[in-house]
């Protein structure tokens, strides 16, 4: 179908390949969609939170506590993620995965409870979710794309609010990606200097603690049986992610892999969500596919973990919010994509010289 | 003012400097409307159309019959940049400042015609334009401006159409910067390798015998009296525009200094908008406080061009299309910086801990 969709591209009134990025990602969109005039509907984004017990120790200048108090200021409308959904078009969900604090649901009917647990265990001295959690929490996930798509969402958008969870996001990059930690580790919501040195300090113990516990072997009762998704890569995506990630991050795995499966368009954001992509493409490699990697952040690696995917980010922005809010800024981008193949004119139609 | 515009983006809820360059760029909209509430208001872009002497020389793959064919692409709503301005809510006007053709205004009434010549001269030759040419062409571009300020418009958007236009860009950019030839030129709409050092042994040879001709010297009847604009730097910019540059991009240097006057924000695009943006800054350099770049291309030099002025553009996106499309997709994150100013949160009100 690729050269259907290039030759269409390059007969629109314009020099060949002028309008750059804009032109892959049409390509992209045509294929996602097996159309050359696809069309984004609906377009929805799964704000996931969940607690990490990592946070204990002291690995993020951000409180526990913030976490829930931001998802009630989301699920009011408020935060960064709220306004730049009503700005681009977005349906929000804001979904409690595993966030530390029982909200009241009568006052803030918009958030979802669908909570695992009150935040992971410290994953510092054990696995910060059982495989049972591991899967509930992927569980998670794909309901939400499935309730997208039933409103006719062919576009999700996802995000995440977490304190602490750059820490896990290193760790997953660092083992699967096997880039040195060090590089993996950053400032998160605004650690100072001697604050990233403890941070990767806990890391580098609580690595160490894994490798020792040898990988497969000590996982207590891998139910490989129980997986519900395709794994031809291997399992070890699957026993890191369940030892380090939070719920909002299987949460938001989870929805990577079934909203791939049903076709729609992924947009992914920064670090974290970009550790949640890597994990999922090596449960399928198929999901990158898929996936629209909104913007680049200033987070340690994060630069080498887009490399390692091949992804090229829409934006660089500077912006290390979380929330999802480099993906939604990202979108009208893949809009004007869309637009192009849909409303440009060709040379042809437009009676111009073709030339070259 | 910075401090207070300052103070108000730190106690929004959101980690200190987390939203990167949308914090900047809100700065600058609150300091260009004076205000910790900026609004923008019914956006315009003017796109001035224009043929070269220059093109006659070999310099561009683009036929000179494009920029009148495209020209009226665009009053048809067609090109990207009718696509773009739809998409992003700005009204588009077309504007005829020397395309050399004689366009049927009954049956294109949309094009502005402002005609100052079928063309500029060809600067390997003679100068482009005289100064007389330069002024009224200036004056083309200010007359623009009042008239999208009376509709009510705060934001201005410029692009350009015109055959060989990067060949004049790189030029100005040479002689203004002093920033070697072979680094300013590029393969525009899309050269091959010897395309693109014929066009640069053909600007090399411009720019030698107007070096050769003496400056300000041979310059006939220069007539500083009439120049409308401050000239508190050296009247070296207007000499060596009104040699190269063209009827389009002269339009576009008076809007520019036009929508400064007015304190209102200009978005600008790529190449040649940027070497249009260098030529105003030298004619005032208060412009550069209302310019956005809205887009780095991959035209030879841009980048020099845009760290010599000290800009920061907000797309990379490989886009070369002109029209002033890189500046028009990059439009909805100066808006995403404006909310965040206006809709956003403060910690206080959303009850959420401040945490640095």
């Amino acid at each position: 179908m690729i050269p259907v969709i290039q030759e269409k591209i390059d007969n629109l009134s314009k020099p060949k390949g002028s309008l750059g990025r804009l032109e892959s990602l049409a390509v992209q969109m045509a294929l996602i969609q097996q159309t050359l005039h696809p069309q984004l509907m609906h377009p929805c984004h799964i704000l996931f939170g969940g607690d990490h017990g990592i946070e204990r120790e002291g690995v993020t200048c951000t409180p526990r506590e913030v976490t829930a108090q931001q998802m009630m200021n989301y699920a009011g409308g408020g935060g960064a993620v709220g306004m730049f959904c009503r700005q681009h078009g977005f349906t929000l969900r804001v979904v409690d995965a595993g966030v530390d604090y029982d909200f009241d649901l009568e006052r803030y009917p918009r958030i979802i409870d669908r909570k695992i647990a009150h935040g992971t265990r410290d994953f510092l001295y054990e696995p910060a979710m059982s495989a049972d959690e591991w899967h509930r929490a992927l569980a998670v996930g794909a309901e939400q794309v499935d309730g997208c798509a039933d409103e006719g969402a062919n576009v999700i958008c996802l995000g995440e609010m977490g304190a602490g969870n750059t820490s896990p996001s290193s760790i997953l990059m660092h083992l699967l990606l096997d880039i040195p930690l060090p590089d993996c580790v950053g400032a998160g919501s605004g650690l100072d200097a001697p604050g990233v040195r403890h941070k990767l300090e806990v890391l580098t113990a609580a690595v160490e603690r894994y490798k020792k516990l040898g990988a497969f072997g000590a996982m207590d009762n891998y139910p490989l049986s129980i997986i519900h998704y395709p794994l031809p890569i291997a399992p070890k995506a699957h026993e890191v992610a369940r030892y380090f990630a939070g719920f909002e991050m299987a949460a938001a795995v989870g929805a990577m892999l079934r909203a791939a499966e049903r076709r729609m368009v992924v947009m992914v954001d920064g670090f974290i969500m970009t550790a949640c992509m890597l994990v999922a493409s090596r449960l399928d490699s198929a999901v990158l596919d898929y996936a629209v990697f909104g913007h680049q952040g200033d987070e340690g690696g994060h630069r080498l973990m887009l490399d390692a995917m091949g992804a090229e980010p829409l934006l660089h922005l500077g912006m290390r919010l979380g929330e999802g809010t480099g993906a939604l800024c990202a979108y009208p981008i893949v809009e004007s994509a869309v637009r192009m193949l849909n409303d440009m004119d060709s040379f042809d139609h437009a009676h111009i010289t073709k030339y070259f």
